[in-house]
C-alpha cells in the first residue's frame, strides 16, 4: 500500500465531496478561461473553441455524476444532501450554459462582438471566484473569506445586468431586425451565466446561514 | 360498507399520494399523446386539440390541488412534504407549458412546423417515462427502474437541446423577421416542457438519494 | 431606558422576521403603485420614475440584506431558516422584475403601451395580497386569510398569462419586427413579475402545509 493510499484510508469520508466540488470548479474556471480566449481570438471558420467546451461540459458532467454516486454511498456528509444536491446541479448550469452560449454563437455565425469578450470575462472572474468560495468552505475555517467570495459574485451578476441592457441599447442601433434576434438571443444566454453563478453563491449562503 | 370502503379503511394513508400522482401521470400521458397526434393532423381551423390541452390543463390543476389539501391532512407521507410539493408543482408545470405551447401555436397561426411534431413526439416520450417513474416508486421495491426512467428523461432532454438550436438555425434560413420571432417563441415554449421533465426527474432523483 | 427599547428586549426573537417583512411587503406596495402611477402618467423625457423605481429596489436589497443578517444571528425562526430564505429572495426577485421592466421600457423608448398599465395594476394588486398574507401570518392566527391572498395570487398571475398572450397577438399586427422585438421583451419581464408573486405565493402555501 502506497503512502498516497494510506492517506486515502484514514481520509474522513466527507472529503470526498470537497475533492469533487474542487475537480468541477477547477474545471470551470479552465473552461471559462479558454472561452474568454477563445472570443478574445474569435476565428468563425476553426470551431475548435467550440470543441473545447463541449469537452469541458462533458467533463462537468461526468464530475456530478461522480458526485451524485458519492451521494448515494456516503451517510456522512459535510452539509445537507440536498445542498451538495443543489450544488452541483447549479455548477453543472454554468458549464450547459456556457457551452449553450459558445454553440449559439457558431450557430448564428454572428459577428464577433465586443459585448461577447466583455461578458465572457465577468463568467471568467464570477468562475474564480466559485473556486476560491469552495477552497474556503473546507472545514469550515475560512467562512470570511467564502462570503466575500460571495458577495463579489453578486456585484459580477449587478454588472453583467448593466452589460445585458447597454449591449441591447446598442444593438437596436442596428436597425437590423434578424441580426438583433440573433444577437440578443446569445447576450441573454450569457447573462443566464452570471444568474447561474449567483444562484451558487445564494446556495452557499444559505449553507452558511444553516452552519455558521 | 361496499369493498371499496373496506379497501380504502385498510389502506395506508400515505397510498393516497401515490394513487394521485398516478392519475396525474396519467393525465399527462393523455394529454402529450393527444398534443402529438393533434399537430400531426394539424388544421388551424379545428381548435379542438386547444381546447383538449385545456381541459387537460385544467384536470391537473384540480389533482394538484388533491395533492396539496391531502398533505394537509395527512401526517404520514411516503417521502417529505417539501418533495410532493415539489413534484406535484414540475409535474404542473409540464400541463401548464404544453397548453401554453399549444396556444402560441394557435396564436401565431404558425405553420405547422416539422420541428413542432419533433418536439411533441419527445415530450410524448418524457411524459411516458414520467409515468414508468412514478409507477416504480410505490414500496421503493423497483429503484433501478426509476434511476432508469429517470436517465431517460434527462437524455431525452438534450436531445431536445439539440433539436431546438438545429430548428433555429433552419429557421434563420427563412431571412423571415416576423415569422423567426413567432416560431422561435412556440419552440422555446416546447423546450420549456423537456426543461421541466428534468426538473421532475431530478426531483425524483433526490428522493432517491435520500431515501435508497 | 426608553418605551420603545424596553418592548425590544421583551419582544420575542423571532418577531424580527415578521417586522422585516412588513417592511419589505410595505416597500413593494409602494413601489407597485409607483410603477403603475408612472406608466398611467408615461412620459418619456421625464425619468423619475425609472429612478424611484431604482430607489426602491436598492431599498428592498437593504432589507434583504437585513433578513439575511438576523437569520445568521438568531437560533430561533418562526419558521424554517431555508423557508425564510426563500421567502426574501422571492420578494427580492419582485422588485428586481419591477426594475427590470422599468428599466426597458425607458431604454426602449417604447411608446407607452395599454397593455403596459394593464400589467402594472395586476402587479400592484399582486403585491397588496402578498403584503396581507404577511400581515395574517403573524402567529399563525388567521391562516385562512393567508390562504385566500395566495389563491388571489394565483388568480392574478392566471390573468397575467392571458394578457400576456393577448398582448402579443396585437403586438403582431403592428408587422414591425423591431417593434414588436423591444414590446415583446417589456411583456415579458412584466409578466415575469406576476410569476414572482406566484413563487412567494407557493412558498408562502408550502410553510402552511409545513405548520398549520
Amino acid at each position: 500500500m502506497g503512502i498516497g493510499n494510506i492517506f486515502q484510508v484514514f481520509q474522513p469520508k466527507d472529503k470526498i465531496f470537497f475533492v469533487l466540488f474542487e475537480k468541477v470548479t477547477e474545471n470551470l474556471v479552465a473552461m471559462s478561461n479558454d472561452f474568454n480566449q477563445g472570443l478574445q481570438d474569435f476565428d468563425l471558420n476553426d470551431d475548435s473553441m467550440l470543441k473545447k467546451m463541449s469537452d469541458y461540459e462533458h467533463k462537468n458532467d461526468e464530475i456530478t455524476h461522480e458526485i451524485f454516486v458519492e451521494l448515494g454511498k456516503n451517510f456522512i456528509t459535510p452539509f445537507d444532501r440536498e445542498d451538495i444536491h443543489e450544488l452541483a446541479s447549479g455548477l453543472d448550469d454554468i458549464a450547459d450554459y456556457i457551452y449553450s452560449s459558445a454553440k449559439y454563437i457558431y450557430l448564428y455565425k454572428s459577428p464577433q462582438q465586443k459585448a461577447y469578450t466583455e461578458f465572457s470575462l465577468l463568467i471568467q472572474k464570477a468562475c474564480v471566484e466559485i473556486q476560491h468560495a469552495f477552497q474556503n468552505m473546507k472545514g469550515f475555517k475560512n467562512m470570511k473569506q467564502v462570503k466575500e467570495a460571495c458577495i463579489k459574485i453578486n456585484s459580477i451578476e449587478n454588472i453583467a445586468d448593466d452589460l445585458l441592457s447597454n449591449s441591447m441599447a446598442e444593438l437596436f442601433e442596428t436597425h437590423d431586425a434578424i441580426n438583433i434576434i440573433k444577437v440578443s438571443s446569445v447576450l441573454n444566454y450569457l447573462e443566464i451565466v452570471t444568474d447561474k453563478a449567483e444562484d451558487v453563491a445564494n446556495a452557499i449562503e444559505n449553507i452558511l446561514i444553516k452552519y455558521a
